[in-house]
């Protein structure tokens, strides 16, 4: 025994010191166990419960159900999973409202459908021009510009427009209890990728500030681009040409293809969220698929099997066999969107 | 004045004993400063000390060149620039491999060009058929089968097939420079991606093992694939038909794509990785682009503007007005492969 060992022992202030010192040290590093719920805006009960249950099962090291950190992939899609798409699509208003900024300088648009339609607010026209209408209206609004010319639109549209019913910023829509259900994954090392429908580059303007999701984990339909040096500068075009439509069958293909691994947890709330959900809960290990019932008329929108956005037919239908979670948003959701909770 | 600190005051054992657990305190969570040069295997001089100056800059937070951590976008090319691509693109050695392997259940093969040629080691035939034999053969042993019998077949390469001249597994023929640089990246909060004219599933088998980059930051060409429910089960299936080819003006799509942010570093070998570096370094703010000039004929293989592989002309002709580093693998590597570092 040493000369400071024999000190210490027959010293009780410097034994009670050096006590101290280990205990500070073993519990500076550790992050404090947080007894705060992850998930404040779930109200208590089976949703939530198995959730958490799952999270916990596929990260605890020494369980049947461990999934190494690497593996742990998260897939969400967006439109009326992570945000609203009612009335419509948000992204098909960014291109109602785009068509007429753009109107002054494409005076033939007055008497060329599907254009004078928006302008004129003809909504039945509208409808009738159809999916075809709307890919005119989406390549003559979202095409034949830089990818960063578009990025500044698109940045405009989030600072500047507001939602027709609510009179709130869009990215405002977002629900509360997925940014929350986002940054309980990621504080238990998910990697975290949004798989929409939606347009790749329009949402990457914006999931890093509103989600935390960077554009790398963004994945969604495109148009073609190309490469080019234009005045001496090197830039990326749009082309008005369909490139990949991100929805059904596509979305596992695209999650191949960004994300190269098979997702332990998928999160939709519409069909077209389907073939992700087989995807995904169908590997081998814990697995969760989860799906956003909007039943909630009140705060928010109820739709389902007969909704043009967000169709929940089959889904409802396969959910029980499929052993996938179906969240209630008027029951299971305390709040809906995060300015509910600023006073 | 309380009565412990008093205490202190009065007695030297506890004042000391004070001051080391604040500076244990104070050093326990921090990273102790490495004093541990990052790129050993880089012969001191121009290239290294230019690439450790650009990381130093960007991570420099009260520096003019500051970039914050979620825009540290790298992006390297993987033939001839994080492994070596002689005496011909690694790929292809699989494929051909894939050929002999399969040959029993396609007895037709012996028979029919360009397979005959691989079976007979008949190069003059091989050669004279062209890209389109190649893409033959490509198809012939990496499509029809789903991703997951595909990833079984290249991990199997992996483990079990030699290069011809070293005698080494593939995944050692990675340069140990190369395997610095992306864990000095990586120490310094970037994001590290391969955008390679590789197959990107090919690539993904083993990226992570060998080089820690995640599947879903590998970024390659692709043949078209497709969900189905298979037997029961859910499969993607490849199929016989290219989907994109990353290469030359390619890269910066799939760049835009993929990634969805132009990089601050970006580091190729030929002239496929062109315009990835002139969109890489014509951004705003602190850029880098790096070429690496095989001029090893010794520990590699030296070869720039007349290789078929890795073909180098004018890249070199214009590192120099575009600022671009050129790495003299002879002269600024003093290892090439791992394995040299083994007794």
């Amino acid at each position: 025994m040493n000369q400071v060992n024999k000190m210490n022992q027959n010293n009780p202030i410097l034994t009670g010191l050096t006590t101290l010192v280990l205990a500070l040290l073993l519990t500076a590093c550790a992050a404090t166990p947080s007894v705060t719920d992850p998930l404040p805006s779930w109200t208590t009960g089976a949703s939530k419960q198995r959730i958490i249950n799952f999270v916990a099962d596929v990260t605890d090291s020494d369980g049947l159900s461990y999934v190494p950190a690497n593996e742990r992939i998260a897939t969400f899609d967006n439109d009326g999973t992570l945000w609203s798409e009612k009335p419509t699509y948000f992204q098909l208003l960014f291109i109602l409202r785009q068509v007429t900024l753009m109107a002054a300088d494409h005076p033939e648009w007055s008497t060329t459908q599907p254009f004078q339609a928006v302008l004129e607010n003809d909504w039945a026209s509208l409808k009738a021009a159809g999916a075809a209408g709307w890919e005119k209206l989406a390549m003559a609004t979202q095409a034949g510009m830089t990818t960063e010319e578009f990025r500044l639109l698109v940045n405009d549209w989030v600072a500047n427009a507001k939602h027709p019913t609510s009179g709130k910023p869009y990215t405002q829509m977002v629900y509360q209890p997925m940014l929350e259900l986002i940054d309980y994954l990621k504080a238990n090392e998910f990697k975290v990728f949004i798989v929409s429908g939606g347009g790749i580059e329009f949402m990457r303007a914006w999931t890093e500030s509103v989600y935390g999701i960077p554009p790398d984990q963004v994945v969604g339909s495109s148009i073609e681009t190309r490469f080019e040096v234009r005045d001496g500068q090197n830039v990326i075009v749009r082309e008005p040409k369909m490139h990949f439509y991100n929805d059904k069958g596509g979305k596992p293909v695209a999650i191949n293809r960004f994300i190269g691994q098979r997702p332990i947890l998928a999160v939709g709330n519409s069909d077209g969220d389907f073939e992700m959900l087989q995807w995904t809960s169908s590997g081998e290990g814990a697995r969760l698929g989860i799906l956003v019932h909007h039943t909630d008329a009140e705060r928010e929108w109820a739709y389902d099997r007969d909704s043009l956005e967000g169709r929940l037919n089959r889904g409802l239908d396969e959910a029980g066999q499929n052993g996938w979670l179906v969240v209630d948003m008027a029951n299971d959701w305390k709040v809906i969107y995060p300015y509910e909770n600023s006073y």
